[in-house]
C-alpha cells in the first residue's frame, strides 16, 4: 500500500523493534498532520474533536453519515498495519469512489480515533470511549503514563476539553471499521477478507504487590517480603486459567515493573498487568487473583487488584453485517481484539471488514497484509461505502 | 551526622523513594563537587583518576599509605547511609586526628570509590574492580545503562583512559572500609560497631528469555511462546534454590524488563537479573537454569545466560582485623554484601568496621544508623587511623 510506505519511517521504535506511536509523542503528532495533509488534498474537511478523534468530511458533517476508519497509534514496538491499514483503506476508497464518479447522497467521513490502543495511557480505545461517554473525562484525565506523566500534563489546556459529544456521535448514521486480521483464521480458510461478527468481551487489569525491598545479599529467607515471587505465581496462574477456562479464553501477562528494579535489591514492589478476554473474563481475572492472593499472603505481601478497563461482549449491527456480506461476497469472521467498532456498536450500527493477515501474529512486527489482499480491502470498503451512501 | 545531613537532598527519588545516584547523573556529581570541597576545606589534596575514584590526601601521595573510604553512589531507590556513611566518616576521623594533634607519620587519604552498587551500568565496584584490573576496561566501556546509553557516551572523552593503575594501587599500604550493617547481626548482639572477617561469594546473572510478540487478545494457546511464563518460573526456582541450599545461601531477582511492555501484547523478550551469593552461588544459578530451561523449552522460548559479574568469597586481612579489634573492641561480622574492600582485599591488606543498622534493612529507604552509633563508628575509625598511621 502506497499509502502505508508514506508513514513507515514515522515512529519507529529501534529498542523493541516495530512502530511505538502513542498520543502525545512525535510520531503521533506526525501521523496526524499527515492525515490531515491527505484528507485536504482529497478536499475533505478536516476537524479535530474534543477528544482529539480527527474527522474528515465529504461534504458538509450532518446526520445519517456514513463513517469509515480506525485509528494510527500502536501498541509499544507493534506492526504497521494494526489501525494505519483501517485509515490509508478508508482514504484509498474515498479514491476510488471519486474515480468511479459516485457522489454521495449522504456526509461520508474518514474518523482516526485516539489511542485505541491505550499503549501510552493504559485505557484502550480512549477516544472512542469519551467521545461515546464510556469513559468519565475526569477518570481520564488522572491517567498516567509509565513515567507518570498524568494525561492532563500530556495534552495541557485540550485535556478540560475531554468528555462525551453526543451531538457529533448523532451524526453517524453507520459506521464500518476496515481492519487487519489479528489470528490464524482467514488464511487456513483461503481468504482474503472478512465480516466482522462478534467481538469477544475483554479488560484490563492491574495487580499491585507490594512487599519490603531490602538488600538482595544479607536478608535471610524469614525477613523476606518479595513481591516478585507472588507476581510470578500470578504470571503461571494466568496461563493456568487460560488452559481451565478453554478454547477462548485468553489470560496473558505481557507488562511487568519492579521497583525499585535493582539487581542487588529485594523489589519493594512489583505492578503488573492482566489480559483477559474470553465469555467469562472475571473468571480468569478470581482464579488468578485468588492464586496471587495465596502467593502474596504466603510472602507477607499486599495485593491491590484494579480493574483498568472492561468491555462486554459485542455483537456487531446483524442488518449492517448482511449488507456487507452481500456486497463483498465475504464470510464472517468472530474476533478476540478489540476495537474502536466495539465501542461505537452501543450507540450506532457498526460493522468491521476484516483483511487477511498471513503471519497470524499481531501487536508485533511480523503483522503484515498482502499488497492484493490491501487492495481488495480497499474495494471492498469502497464497494461498501456506495452501497451505504446511495 | 552533620555531613550526611549535608547531603540528605541530594539525588531523591520521588518515584522510587529514597535515593538513586548513579555514576554519570546529577546527583552523583553534586555529591563529588560536594566531597572534593569538603577534602579542600580540611586541607587535603583531591585526585580523580583514570576510573573516576576520588582521592584527598592528607599529606603527599606515596608508598605505604594509609586509605580509608567507601562509595557515594547508591542502589536505585536505595538508603542514606551505604555508601556515604564511610565516606562522611573517614572525613569526621581526619577531623578528630587534627583536634588530637596528631600528625600522621605516613600518607593519609580518604577515597570514593565509583558506581560500588553497579546500579547504572550492571557491574558494581566499576571504579574499584578497573583500578585494580579485575574488570577489562574494553568489557567496561560496552556496559549500557537501562536506556542503552553505554559508559563510554555517558563517560565521553574521559573513557579512553579507563583501566588498571598499578601505580596508584602501589600506594595503599592499608584499606579500612566503614560501612553500615547490612543485616541484622549487631542489633541482636547489643553491639555498635563489628570488625569484618569475611565477605561471601557473589555474582549477577542475566537471564534473556525470548519468545514472539503477538497479540494478547487473539493468539491461541498453541500459538503463543511467552517468554514471560519461563521468566516466571525462574523467580520461583531462585527461591526453591535458596530454601534448597540453606542458610548462607541467597538467590533473588530484583529486576525484570519486558519488552516490547505492553498491557495487549505477548512478550517478545524478557530479561531478568540473578543475584546469587553463598558458599557456592554458581552452584544456585546452575538450579535456576536447569528449572528455567526446563519452562522456556515447553514455551518454545530460549533461553541465553551471562555472567555480568562474579566475586570469589573474601577473607579480609587477618592481621589487619586483629589490629581494628584491638584497638576497637568490636567482635566480628561476615557479610553477605559486597563492598570495595572485597576488591582491594586480593591487592592489598584490607579491613573492615561495621557500624550496627537497627532496621536491619538495607538497599532501601529504611536502612539507619543512629548517631550515637555513628559517632561511635567515627571514633573507632580515627583510633584506627591513628594506630595505623604511627
Amino acid at each position: 500500500m502506497t499509502l502505508l510506505d508514506d508513514i513507515a519511517d514515522v515512529g519507529r521504535d529501534a529498542r523493541r523493534g516495530g512502530w511505538s506511536r502513542h498520543l502525545g509523542d512525535d510520531g503521533e503528532a506526525t501521523l496526524r498532520e499527515w492525515f490531515a495533509e491527505q484528507a485536504q488534498r482529497r478536499g475533505l474537511q478536516v476537524e479535530t474533536d474534543a477528544n482529539l478523534n480527527l474527522w474528515a468530511w465529504w461534504g458538509s458533517p450532518g446526520p445519517d453519515a456514513v463513517v469509515t476508519g480506525s485509528h494510527l497509534d500502536s501498541v509499544p514496538g507493534g506492526g504497521a498495519y494494526d489501525g494505519p491499514l483501517g485509515v490509508v483503506s478508508a482514504l484509498a476508497a474515498v479514491d476510488a469512489l471519486r474515480e468511479r464518479g459516485v457522489r454521495p447522497s449522504r456526509p461520508l467521513a474518514v474518523v482516526v480515533f485516539a489511542e485505541e490502543e491505550g499503549g501510552r495511557f493504559g485505557v484502550p480505545c480512549l477516544g472512542s470511549r469519551l467521545l461515546t461517554g464510556a469513559l468519565d473525562p475526569d477518570r481520564a484525565r488522572g491517567l498516567r503514563d509509565p513515567d507518570g506523566i498524568t494525561l492532563v500534563e500530556a495534552l495541557g489546556g485540550h485535556a478540560a476539553r475531554l468528555g462525551p459529544d453526543p451531538e457529533r456521535l448523532a451524526r453517524i448514521g453507520r459506521f464500518v471499521e476496515l481492519h487487519v486480521e489479528q489470528g490464524r483464521v482467514l488464511a487456513p480458510r483461503g481468504e482474503a477478507l472478512a465480516v466482522g461478527s462478534t467481538i469477544v468481551a475483554h479488560g484490563r487489569w492491574r495487580l499491585s504487590f507490594t512487599g519490603r525491598a531490602d538488600h538482595a545479599g544479607t536478608t535471610r529467607l524469614d525477613d523476606r517480603r518479595d513481591p516478585m515471587l507472588a507476581a510470578a505465581a500470578a504470571v503461571l496462574a494466568a496461563r493456568a486459567a487460560m488452559v481451565r477456562h478453554g478454547d477462548e479464553a485468553r489470560a496473558t501477562v505481557g507488562r511487568l515493573h519492579a521497583t525499585p528494579d535493582g539487581t542487588n535489591v529485594v523489589a519493594s514492589r512489583v505492578d503488573l498487568w492482566l489480559d483477559a478476554r474470553g465469555p467469562l473474563p472475571q473468571a480468569l481475572v478470581d482464579d488468578v487473583v485468588a492464586a496471587a492472593r495465596e502467593a502474596a499472603d504466603a510472602e507477607g505481601v499486599t495485593l491491590e487488584v484494579r480493574s483498568e478497563s472492561s468491555s462486554g461482549a459485542v455483537t456487531l449491527d446483524p442488518a449492517l453485517a448482511d449488507t456487507l456480506a452481500a456486497v463483498t461476497g465475504a464470510g464472517r469472521l468472530a474476533t478476540a481484539a478489540g476495537h474502536d467498532a466495539g465501542v461505537l456498536a452501543a450507540q450506532v450500527p457498526t460493522g468491521m471488514l476484516h483483511v487477511r493477515n498471513p503471519t497470524g501474529v499481531s501487536h508485533a512486527p511480523d503483522e503484515h497484509a498482502e499488497d492484493a489482499d490491501a487492495e481488495a480491502g480497499v474495494t471492498a470498503l469502497a464497494d461498501v461505502l456506495e452501497e451505504l451512501c446511495r
